[in-house]
């Protein structure tokens, strides 16, 4: 359910006209290239036809938690499909279920992280059932070179790290799309006899070099919005917290949602979390620009210490003219992990009124998370003992 | 795996134009139309690039099993891929399996029943194990119109016929798609990300309008010919005795075996057993021109009275004349189920010469297919209580 640069591109069209603008973003489930800008942004929102976060909207999640979520406020988690409809069922006591997932084609890094910590946020918060799903026979499909050992290893690797985020063991299942194939299967035919080719091309870049499996894998990706209907034995609603680029399965489930008697999931959409280079979203398959779960603090320092910033050639170039926060990777990462409201204030115009260096930041940056990876390492170290808690049945 | 003809048509395409001839025929795991002639079977066999049934493979045969069966004999048999491959194998010790399958869209026929009595010869001659797949997510995907319940109702009875049989109960297991999914979607992963769709679309005739499930399919139909060197845990051969319409199927699987390091499946062929009308081959879906394996014996004699015959149109005719038991299906039921090959010369000749009214041939054909069917019930019968030493674990 990620995006994956090193991969064979053969048996998917390259144009993607309409997620292309000018040639230079990209964004699909398999592929997000390009530079990402707030523009793009909502000119994603305009395209996949969704609904940007409104003010009421957040009034309303406000009325209902209490506050109002970092990730919501600074933007990042940004669009949405039925969100309003998701909470106003709520209100009238329909309790729904959170899903999302993962296609474990590497390691996890930061950028993973945010849409799973709102999501354990909202679980929190809701008291919500979490499904998520490891798109493990995805990850085969596309990859013509993967190994089933290699995707194998991940899907393991992986599952530590969802478990480490601190999800509810009462409320969470895992799926593995392989193992727990009899589960979705029968869903999947149902969803999947509704979706013609023509429009499976026309949402995903299809084309006649794609396999056959990559064409019916969007049913299987499906197939968890409707489970909970199932499994609750009343229609329920669904609500997916999850990056844009995983929208287009979402649109074609909800046009046949009705069809099949169950609500249309809804989806609350983040933007990605840049990497360290700022050329393209945080991706494991660029591990010298993602900071990793499983880097050691060594590589982490360096890493960061190596990143892109928006600072100026010379310090004082930088004292002058003031550093670029708005494009900072470094100012990014502080903000959405380690920075508070007015801390990350105080540094964006520090910042621009080059009153602060970018070894300063660098370094918060290292300290922090070097402390946040050994604390979530631990935490993934104790999950090796819980993983069949989670495991769905 | 069978074709019905009271389908919605709509996500296949009509033209098929490699399998039509001159308009009048058309032959795809969906949909056999058209005069079943000799010459038709004759042009299979270039079109499909399977090979007849020589001289020099009947005498392998009959040098393994000591003698021809009568279904070789009479070529209702009449094309194979690597027959003379896997014999070659059993004699040098390798075992071989066997696989064949069935769609469950309504209930069994006589049509069905002679391929899956030749199977029953091969597994007892051979000491072959089977596997045995009953495709109803296929049916499922295809038929717009089907409800899970009725193909649900469909695989239980038809099991029951597939029991009746007379299997080896230790040597065959029955692999329901929906119910075994998680045995054959490992392989089935592994099949489809080896075909394109321009695959596809050339072999089934796939469209734009194709639902993206059925487009999958063919991975799902083809992993139980690759589940025997899984389960032996060495690369095992296997034969699939089926009608000549399913090798489109077995042919995309032969393309890719030796790509993921199984053998090439063989198969042997049968014609198609012609409807009582004899406009098409016999099918569930028209049934009252097909002899059911539920039917009671008085709609049985009802529908063979009813039946077309090669007869004349008068009995002074027929004596003048004489009939045309090459078009006669009363004449073919006997030949296949009833009469042995003496019996079968001579009622032919007996026909040709005028001796023979349809009303003989129509009453030994009642009184042979009542006493076949009300035997067959009562095997049916008794599977009700067999189907769990049937099952795939």
């Amino acid at each position: 359910m990620e995006s994956n640069h090193n991969i064979d591109m053969n048996n998917i069209n390259n144009s993607f006209d309409q997620y292309s603008y000018n040639n230079d973003i990209i964004v699909t489930p398999w592929e997000v290239l390009g530079d990402l800008e707030d523009k793009t942004y909502i000119k994603l929102i305009e395209k996949f036809g969704t609904q940007a976060i409104s003010q009421e909207l957040i009034e309303k999640i406000k009325k209902l938690t209490g506050e109002i979520h970092p990730l919501i406020k600074s933007q990042y988690f940004f669009s949405h499909r039925d969100m309003d409809w998701l909470l106003n069922k709520y209100e009238n006591g329909e309790h729904f279920y959170l899903y999302t997932g993962r296609g474990p084609s590497g390691f996890i890094h930061l950028g993973h992280l945010l849409p799973w910590l709102f999501t354990k946020y909202l679980q929190d918060k809701f008291g919500a059932k979490l499904l998520f799903q490891i798109t493990d026979d995805e990850k085969f499909l596309y990859n013509l070179g993967a190994t089933k050992e290699t995707i194998s290893k991940y899907t393991s690797e992986n599952i530590l790290d969802i478990i480490a985020i601190g999800f509810n063991p009462d409320l969470t299942r895992i799926i593995i799309d392989t193992k727990h194939i009899h589960h979705l299967y029968p869903i999947a035919t149902e969803i999947a006899r509704k979706i013609t080719f023509s429009t499976a091309k026309a949402v995903f870049g299809f084309t006649n070099t794609t396999n056959i499996g990559m064409i019916g894998f969007p049913s299987i990706q499906a197939a968890p919005c409707f489970l909970p209907s199932i499994i609750e034995k009343t229609p329920t609603p669904v609500l997916i917290p999850a990056a844009i680029d995983q929208d287009p399965y979402w649109r074609i489930t909800r046009d046949i949602a009705t069809k099949l008697g169950f609500y249309k999931p809804a989806q609350i959409h983040s933007k990605f979390l840049p990497s360290l280079s700022r050329d393209s979203k945080m991706s494991s398959s660029r591990p010298e620009t993602a900071i990793l779960t499983t880097d050691e603090p060594e590589i982490v320092e360096k890493k960061v210490l190596s990143s892109f910033t928006g600072g100026q050639a010379t310090i004082s170039l930088q004292k002058k003219l003031g550093g670029n926060a708005d494009i900072c990777p470094v100012y990014d990462y502080l903000k959405y992990f380690f920075d508070d409201e007015k801390e990350s204030l105080e540094r964006y115009l520090r910042c621009k009124s080059g009153n602060l260096l970018c070894g300063e930041c660098k370094s918060d940056l290292v300290n922090n998370t070097r402390d946040f990876i050994i604390e979530f390492q631990r935490k993934r170290d104790e999950a090796k003992d819980k993983v069949n808690d989670f495991m769905f049945e």
